[in-house]
């Protein structure tokens, strides 16, 4: 399998994660891939016209995205049900806790285009921090729920999702302000599905 | 079940074409929630901290989102299978395709909010527009397979986005660029599902 890569992104380090997990880490041939918002990744485009990674491109070729679709079906390789519930409330609770920490990625990474543009949008800054806000008083809030859960999507994610704000945005300061879940995340992290998956800019 | 919902949003649309699909839908009730991305959704912030709809209420509490999730629980209500194939290549088929159309839909909302900036930024808008050609391109040349498809969660959002390029970016043209798909998409769009649940500035 032909992963589209990059060590900068949090959605392709899921996937990474979740193959380290499930014992596949060896099967994906990763291809350094740069996809930015403002520079299209012209060369993923026939595997994935929205020019996003990860994409992952099978031996029969294959596609599949976006980093959801592909740990579910790394799962179902690894004999399902291992990393995502495959029914009944776990499921929903899973996939709805994986929905909150993809989509506050999702947020981060729309604030961090705009930060870098020479006039932000003060209104959109403020909407951010606002649900940024909500979602780590909500996180904390869970925070027993989500450190006694079975690994699984949903923790992976969470666990990403702090270490990118330790990378992209320190000003937050979510430890100080989510200490129960920095506490698990911190744990989490040390992971040796995690140690070898780090974010780095290069 | 309870349903932050909006006449706008293409996501909760989404869930409503699934649900009359299934004969659910008359076991769901609306509630009207504006959710625009500089002004969040307070009221919707205790059930999803992202503040974006849909977002579901079960009567005993539990909250589904994102819209995907919202769909896939109605599907396992109606038994499970019917919108979203259980398992194997018709599975990854399906999600992809969805992943396509849904990654659209996102692009399509982050350029409309771009473009009602006082100055909406050059580089950014052409990334849009490089992506988009991509995008149909890709969707006409799968536009047989689509539409010999089973009715799915992939069929319902590529029809979706049609009606909503339709609605918000007539310029694009779309229907001239792709004669297949808007040929089977002006049939789907005739399905009681979809007339039941026009996009409306309402």
């Amino acid at each position: 399998m032909k992963l589209h890569w990059s060590p900068r992104s949090p959605f392709v380090r899921k996937v990474m994660v979740a193959a380290h997990e499930l014992g596949l880490a060896d099967r994906i041939t990763t291809q350094r891939t740069v996809a930015a918002m403002l520079k299209p990744a012209r060369e993923l485009m026939p595997d994935n016209p929205l020019a996003k990674i990860p994409t992952m491109v099978l031996d029969d070729g294959t596609v599949l995205y976006d980093s959801a679709v592909i740990v579910e079906y790394l799962d179902s390789m690894a004999g399902g049900g291992r990393l995502i519930p495959r029914e009944g409330p776990a499921r929903w609770t899973e996939l709805r806790r994986h929905a909150l920490a993809n989509g506050f990625l999702d947020l981060l990474i729309l604030w961090r285009n705009e930060r870098a543009k020479g006039q932000p949008m003060t209104e959109l800054i403020e909407a951010f921090q606002l649900k940024t806000d909500a979602v780590l008083k909500s996180l904390e809030a869970e925070a027993g729920a989500i450190a006694a859960a079975p690994l699984g999507l949903a923790q992976i994610t969470i666990a990403i999702a702090g270490d990118y704000m330790d990378f992209r945005f320190p000003e937050i300061g979510w430890r100080a302000r989510c200490p129960k879940l920095s506490a698990w995340q911190s744990g989490f992290a040390e992971r040796p599905s995690m140690r070898a998956t780090p974010i780095v800019d290069a």
